[in-house]
């Protein structure tokens, strides 16, 4: 671990003396006082008191804010302003890079699923998780699963009520009285673009693109689409909800029976479970009632004529009285 | 279609007349001329006559060599020397292109799976074909079984009696006295890295890298490898040899009932089934029976346990008499 991470370890107990820092890293006391110096230019403004360093009472929205405290095992690169966090999350993965978090506060080139643009002001949470997990490509919808659960529990914390609508949205509102394609009942608040590269058998590596309206004016999101702050009232706190959703999205794909808890977590999170739906898939809509999901994505419909799985297409819920 | 490309098609009834074409294609003369220089350029050796454009008795191994007389929907783009085919397909897939296939003389840098080297000198078959299929990742495995499947008809159609050891191996020898990891009893002729990008649910783009030891000294591959002309005696003709692989891989991949077709081919060839194997997996070995193989490519093996299916692993045929 460098000098610099291990610094902001030791911060969570402060105040921590910069000697005995040293002494316990086997590094010079320059050295401390120069992580100390590099933490303060990235806006961590660690003060040093008679009793030694201790963090600032405001860690800020940045590489050093997010990381301090922060147990999951990912590095993070913060820029204020990126065309997009999955491009630039590929050029890192592009040079071998595994367990880093690109972290943008704005993005002005986002996309999103089959290229479509995505909109990303300045306020929102737009990360890219790079990992290189030693599976198939197909289980790559799984990956996707799991972010789409830290995404609703990092909701969740933050005091939104949110639920996953298969396959992969991230929804806010009453859905006791149904919702449908246009957003009306649930409105989006988040969306997410897995891309991986790999052989056919075995993945390279794999970004997990996420994108949260967090701290946006519901004005400039497309139709359908809100934020956190506007549901709340008042703006998250961005750090913490980006540590949460990191240390939920590393809980569900470090762990050696990942592929035990994913789906079961993802489960619990779906409002679709339990509804009658119309999937509209590339054969034509699959209209019933959705009882379950399948490793690795697919949503299992009831329908008049049987069984059917659905791998995916856009998922509308409906009102039980009418199809 | 470009000029040069209907050129070629229309040359596989020469004579053809360069006005009649011009006018066909709704060209110039002068176009017409420019593109028999440019295939002249390329070593494809067009002929004048007093009846129009001849095409050459011996088209030479060149884009030009391959493409004429192709019945697949790939262009060519051929290389002396590259350092790895597949990385020149990567970097034309990047660019978005579809339907192409890079073929190099020569591999510097030739990569096989998991990063292995792989020995490409002059005289070999080094093809990656770049194609965009609307499937899932998890299909991305049956593209490397039809590749394998062409390899095989592609070795028989020049008079190489080649079988598949599961998963990807297209081997020459005499099976009834079984063969081992070591190659002795089947020797490796063939070899492939399918790559890919794409989003979870969606590929971009994936590139089967086939080689292919045609005309290259034994003496120059690892041990339990041969090539093409050491087991017949004499050199292949690559530019057919390319051109039959390049075919049934379009007949395998590109038809609409795709799916369908690629497995039975498949076990056709396969001298895997029906025989004693055991397979090293990440879980430890699998001993027994191989019966069948299921999509995307796992081998379903009878063992004293029960039925096992295995989705990778180094794969051992077995003589009869012995585990």
């Amino acid at each position: 671990m460098d000098t610099r991470r291990a610094l902001l370890d030791a911060l969570r107990d402060s105040p921590v003396s910069g000697p005995a820092l040293a002494d316990d890293l086997g590094v010079s006391r320059t050295a401390v006082w120069k992580a100390v110096e590099s933490l303060r230019e990235e806006g961590f403004a660690v003060e040093s008191t008679a009793d030694g360093y201790v963090a600032p009472d405001s860690p800020g929205y940045s590489a050093a804010g997010i990381e301090f405290g922060l147990d999951a095992p990912y590095e993070i690169e913060y820029h204020d302003r990126l065309p997009s966090t999955n491009d630039r999350a590929r050029e890192l993965a592009g040079e071998g890079a595994d367990g880093i978090a690109v972290v943008a506060d704005e993005q002005v080139g986002g996309r999103g699923r089959l290229d479509r643009e995505w909109v990303s002001p300045s306020g929102g949470v737009w990360v890219s998780i790079v990992v290189r997990p030693d599976v198939s490509p197909a289980r790559a919808p799984l990956f996707t699963l799991a972010a789409v659960v830290a995404m609703t529990d990092a909701c969740r914390q933050a005091g939104v009520d949110a639920h996953i609508k298969w396959p992969n949205d991230v929804l806010v509102g009453d859905f006791d009285d149904g919702s449908d394609s246009e957003g009306r009942g649930g409105r989006k608040v988040a969306g997410i673009l897995t891309e991986m590269e790999g052989e056919a058998d075995r993945v390279s590596w794999l970004i997990a693109g996420i994108g949260i309206n967090a701290n946006v004016d519901a004005e400039s999101l497309p139709p359908g689409a809100t934020s956190l702050q506007e549901e709340l009232g008042e703006p998250v706190d961005r750090r913490r909800f980006v540590a949460t959703l990191l240390e939920r999205f590393a809980a569900l794909t470090e762990a050696p029976d990942r592929m035990d808890r994913i789906l079961p977590a993802w489960r619990e999170r779906a409002s679709t479970l339990g509804r009658r739906v119309r999937v509209d898939t590339s054969n034509g809509p699959v209209t019933g009632t959705a009882v379950d999901v399948e490793s690795p994505g697919a949503l299992v419909i009831e329908t008049a004529d049987g069984t059917r799985r659905v791998h995916a297409g856009d998922c509308e819920h409906l009102r039980d009285a009418a199809d």
